[in-house]
């Protein structure tokens, strides 16, 4: 093994990526790995997959809810969809690749703050100075985080990075690759940690 | 635990439900349940979430791909998508529906030997005479089960099946419902089997 780091790629929005960013890191832990946090904007790959997100989409809307509910008891998390979901979470985005240039030590502990205030608090990742307050709550420069959702070189930056996804064939969220090999999905973690042990199969 | 059957919907051409098949009995087994086999058209649902057949949507082709080599070589099992994939299997479904009426016993078999047919052999379930051969190799009349896939009788119960998946919030395949509880995917069978131990949760 080469032990590189899992890379996890998740949506602001994404119920299944807030449940999967309440594990993560404690699978690298385990495996001896780091995480590297990588949010970008689904809706990049749903422009190529010609999905919808889960919320709009029929008969998959009545399971999700229902297998939301049922894996927040599973992992005792609260867990409720905010009523303005799904979030354009572009500010959530542009603060982490702020973090990434500035403080790549906290863009984990900060976008993972992000996904439980908007699945457990209801804030608007749609909302520069509600982002700006959960980094406040962290100590981090809530001013400047504001900011970051108006900066065009992040602007860029955002744009990139789900092109990225769409490149590396990157189809839902969450999503991780470890060692070059993709998982997709929540429910896909165990089967990660099965190819950790092993080196592979 | 109210001790029903599991119901295992599937579609004959999803490789997923290939792979669930070749586990469901043994996990029902495990806990003193028997399986309702349930082939019916993923097409229905597909009509109404506005989804395709994996192997035709850009992205998620790619990981299905890999994803169904790995799992194959998981379950040491041979694997491969037939040339013709995906193939409308009506005939291999309304075999089954005349065995339901006529040997019920024998539907969980039979499916199962189809579908491993399909992907193990690369036989074509579209074709009558190609599911009849399935049936003959396990002493099954296989001129009944050919002249099936032309009842009119036949033909308005598949209808009614892929319906009935519909109705009752079936969004994709291979799709387990247990006292009530929707499992959708084969990688939910471990969820399934936690869910049969606890009796919920």
């Amino acid at each position: 093994m080469s032990g590189g780091p899992i890379e996890f790629w998740f949506d602001f929005s994404s119920a299944y990526g807030y449940f999967a960013s309440l594990e993560i890191e404690a699978v690298a832990r385990r495996h001896g790995r780091d995480v590297l946090w990588r949010p970008f904007m689904l809706g990049a790959v749903f422009d190529v997959t010609g999905a919808k997100g889960l919320s709009r989409t029929p008969l998959k809307r009545d399971y999700a809810l229902r297998d939301w509910a049922r894996i927040a008891r599973l992992l005792d998390r609260p867990f409720r969809l905010p009523a303005h979901h799904p979030s354009v979470a572009l500010p959530a985005v542009r603060a982490c690749l702020w973090l990434e240039r500035e403080r790549p030590d906290r863009v984990g502990p900060f976008a993972s703050s992000v996904l439980r205030a908007y699945f457990e608090e209801e804030i608007d990742t749609a909302d520069p100075q509600a982002v700006a307050r959960v980094a406040e709550r962290l100590g981090l420069p809530s001013a400047e985080i504001a900011a970051a959702s108006d900066d065009p070189e992040l602007k860029r930056l955002a744009r990139l990075r789900s092109e990225e996804a769409v490149e590396r064939g990157i189809c839902g969220a969450p999503f991780m690759i470890v060692d070059g090999e993709p998982f997709w999905g929540w429910d896909r973690l165990p089967m990660l940690e099965r190819w950790l042990e092993r080196g592979g199969w």
